[in-house]
């Protein structure tokens, strides 16, 4: 089975879980496509078989926390940085699931009030985001720059040498494809972290035990 | 005047001629937004005033060669690699002129043969040159990683850190707005080729003389 393995908090459990059955032969014939440079490692270091999308242009399962999930299984992804391979992977699996616990549920995307991430080159990154943020001027969207965090004014440099545009919103998204056709048109953003349409089932962590959330 | 500075043989005359029109004071109010960093060094040396679209997001005029040029007025550029920046800043301009010879009139898109490059991410460029390849099947399309040119088997890099896949047609595209929408539609595109509907006029050199097109 190829297997596209996620990023994350989350997604790291996974990825644990999947080298230690692995030792254990009680899971076997696995090859792990991972997600960012991090899960790579990772991966490697719990000796998962690994390859990528170049000899492996199919992928029969991917396996990924979110950051928001909509009623519709619509995601928020990126928050970890790494949207695009993210959704290069997950765009070309049979199945993706998404786990989750139910603090990443929304009535619409964007209603976290959390980063929705979009990845742009970092040529004329200002221009860009003064334009992402008048994309959503009607929803009150703040516009930032990733940062790497340290308390630098460093910026946060994805692992395709892109910047990373948060966008916060105040109101939801309502038209979630709309907006990510709008995102994708502006000239010089990479990828954004709207993954719609993408999911298969979404399993979700509550107090009260496990849901599953299927189409 | 906000002039959008183009890249390439063509454009590097005139960028020359601002030069010099400047120098002699024929022109002056003239500040020059580059479209790659080998015009931004030419400007420089000319003492052509710069800035960036961080700072003037709205541009009076661009002016730019271009590799095809079809009856609509729409084009293929980014043979010289500088297609992201170049389209980041003629679509920002209010008249976009475009300078070329008659040797670049085709009747539809891709009809040159030559390159219709598309500028990809390096993360898994195979699986994108493949996928591109596939999306034109039915025009005889060849998709191939652009080298630097110097006898190596080095991908050349944009400025933007990316890869070249070049897309050779055996038959034109018929619909270059449909073409592009679903070259976009791939993760890992950055940009593509194709400019369509931007440029206001074209002017064309050709043995007996100058034409202009207009829409």
């Amino acid at each position: 089975m190829i297997l596209g393995l996620g990023t994350g908090s989350t997604a790291a459990f996974v990825v644990d879980k999947i080298g230690q059955l692995l030792s254990t032969g009680q899971l076997s014939n696995i090859v792990g496509i991972p997600t960012s440079k991090r899960t790579q490692e990772q991966a490697a270091s719990l000796n998962i078989p690994l390859s990528t999308l170049d000899l492996h242009p199919r992928i029969d399962l991917a396996i990924d926390g979110a950051d928001e999930v909509d009623p519709n299984l619509d995601l928020v992804k990126g928050r970890g940085g790494a949207l695009l391979r993210e959704k290069m992977v997950e765009a070309a699996s049979s199945s993706f699931i998404v786990v989750a616990d139910d603090s990443k549920l929304v009535s619409g995307l964007g209603g976290s009030g959390l980063a929705m991430p979009v990845e742009v080159v970092q040529f004329c990154w200002k221009y860009n985001l003064v334009r992402l943020q008048g994309l959503f001027k009607e929803l009150d969207c703040e516009a930032k720059l990733r940062l790497v965090g340290d308390g630098s004014e460093k910026p946060y440099v994805t692992d395709n040498g892109n910047y990373i545009v948060d966008l916060y919103f105040k109101n939801p998204i309502k038209d979630g494809f709309g907006a990510g056709k709008e995102i994708s048109a502006l000239e010089g953003v990479v990828e954004h972290g709207l993954f719609l349409g993408m999911a298969t089932s979404v399993i979700i962590a509550g107090k009260t035990g496990i849901e599953v959330m299927t189409k």
